[in-house]
């Protein structure tokens, strides 16, 4: 990516949160990215995330593969990360994503991984599909578990 | 945590990943962390991970919760996430990780978050189900994907 990028990296990242929303019936108001945020969290001395992108033409992009790490681990190799994978309505049925994916494919060799992870919703099937084509499959070995607000104000509330 | 407690949460951690290690009957012998890489990562001016722990005596812990933040997401406020809860066998059943998980619980509170996440194997029914017991769930609405290694070097390899 590049700095001239951002206008479209947002426009489509807008497009992803949005399209989430919709799929869960939930509307969702809680985007705070923007230009300036993206340029200071992107191209900063530790950028935290990285994204690749398909040109559609002067200042338009079709698509975007965006990444991350997590730090936090007991090997020495951060994880990678895919955040969002979006390509407009309009490329699809392109191979844009399958060339995307591909690129976050070879970075992951690139920086010595032997993988990288994603999140996928419950209702996306044809993403579920479109992963499955390139090989993709649910992790076999760990779910991801989450304290919803009201548990969680329980527990807090919950006298030692 | 504090810094004096660097021995034995490294002691945990290692526990933690063994324990894992050995659930999914592999042989990890990937652990990379230390006590200078915990005092480094965990201290500085931007840590990368916190700790609950839970004292049994001098120099000595009966558990911890570890957890760190994913930062890029599209809201102003990372996502809180559990790493590793861990309760050595001779604690157990004495509410260590029950009041551990209130710590974390806590800690969402004060930094205005309505929920946490974290990662549990598929074959850790024990820890489901203590999980469960507070409140805690399977993630309704994501999935966690993976892109295995040899799908990932099948995609590289794959001619556009």
């Amino acid at each position: 990516m590049n700095v001239s990028d951002l206008p479209e990296l947002l426009r489509l990242m807008r497009a992803t949160v949005s399209f989430h929303a919709a799929l869960s019936s939930e509307h969702d108001q809680t985007f705070s990215l923007d230009e300036a945020e993206l340029l200071r969290r992107g191209f900063g001395k530790r950028p935290e995330f990285g994204a690749y992108v398909a040109d559609a033409g002067p200042k338009s992009l079709a698509g975007m593969a965006v990444h991350y790490e997590i730090e936090f681990v007991h090997t020495s190799q951060p994880l990678l990360m895919l955040k969002w994978l979006y390509v407009d309505p309009e490329y699809r049925g392109q191979r844009v994503g399958h060339n995307l994916m591909r690129e976050v494919a070879l970075h992951a060799r690139a920086t010595g991984r032997e993988c990288f992870y994603w999140f996928v919703m419950n209702e996306n099937m044809m993403a579920q599909s479109f992963y499955r084509g390139l090989g993709g499959t649910e992790d076999p070995k760990w779910q991801r578990w989450i304290m919803p607000a009201e548990a969680l104000n329980q527990l807090v509330e919950d006298p030692r």
